[in-house]
């Protein structure tokens, strides 16, 4: 499985890039988790259209318990071929153009930074994965 | 204004340290934020005793955005004499005898680790502040 997270910026903090690691690497053995940092919504746009299918978050998005959330994502992946795409917005949320187009998923009524928003999201995905597999990491 | 976080168990991540050092490092000019970390539920118990005033946090608790959270927060810190307490349950949860008796606050419907817990609080406590004055940091 691919998981791939598009994020217009760069991330700039040295200690969120180790938690995200740490996550990626756990999610190994179950899917290969990357992220592709664009510059500008334009560039987001492009790089999101190879994706056949498309999540984006947004805080007005629908909300999951990490039970709902694990079931929604396997279902996902199932129906996609086993690819999926999430789109974190940039400081100024996300492309009308996405938005339209896709669905809205959302981890808090709250807005986090999208720094905070790519670790959660990570928690997140490595979560359903132990979800669905029983694991004790979930009680 | 002094805001002490309650949480059981001990940060292990040398990240989040850092990462949570941030936001009581920007939050200097507006409150002392502080965490305790206690042993057991009972050390949690008799610790939050002497707090006036305490919110738990716990995915079943009432939902906020960032800008209802920050209305929220600053009345809870006038009603209090200007200290307050949050809780934030240890892998198995909040304390019956702690739930009961406080009102229950939700960051998210999903599962966070406490330690993503704890960082997403503190980055909504300092938004809280800035939406408050007004500032750019919340757009």
């Amino acid at each position: 499985m691919i998981i791939t997270l598009y994020s217009v910026g760069k991330n700039k903090e040295q200690w969120l890039e180790e938690a995200c690691s740490e996550y990626i690497k756990r999610l190994t053995p179950d899917a290969i988790v990357q992220t592709e940092w664009l510059r500008d919504d334009q560039q987001l746009i492009k790089a999101t259209s190879k994706e056949k299918r498309l999540l984006c978050l947004d805080p007005l998005g629908k909300e999951f318990t990490s039970e709902q959330f694990s079931k929604y994502l396997i279902q996902e992946l199932e129906n996609s071929g086993a690819r999926l795409g999430f789109v974190i917005g940039g400081p100024l949320g996300l492309p009308k153009e996405l938005k339209e187009k896709h669905p809205l998923i959302s981890l808090s009524k709250m807005t986090f930074t999208h720094q905070c928003t790519r670790l959660i999201l990570l928690e997140q995905i490595y979560r359903s994965f132990e979800i669905a597999k029983g694991s004790p990491y979930h009680k």
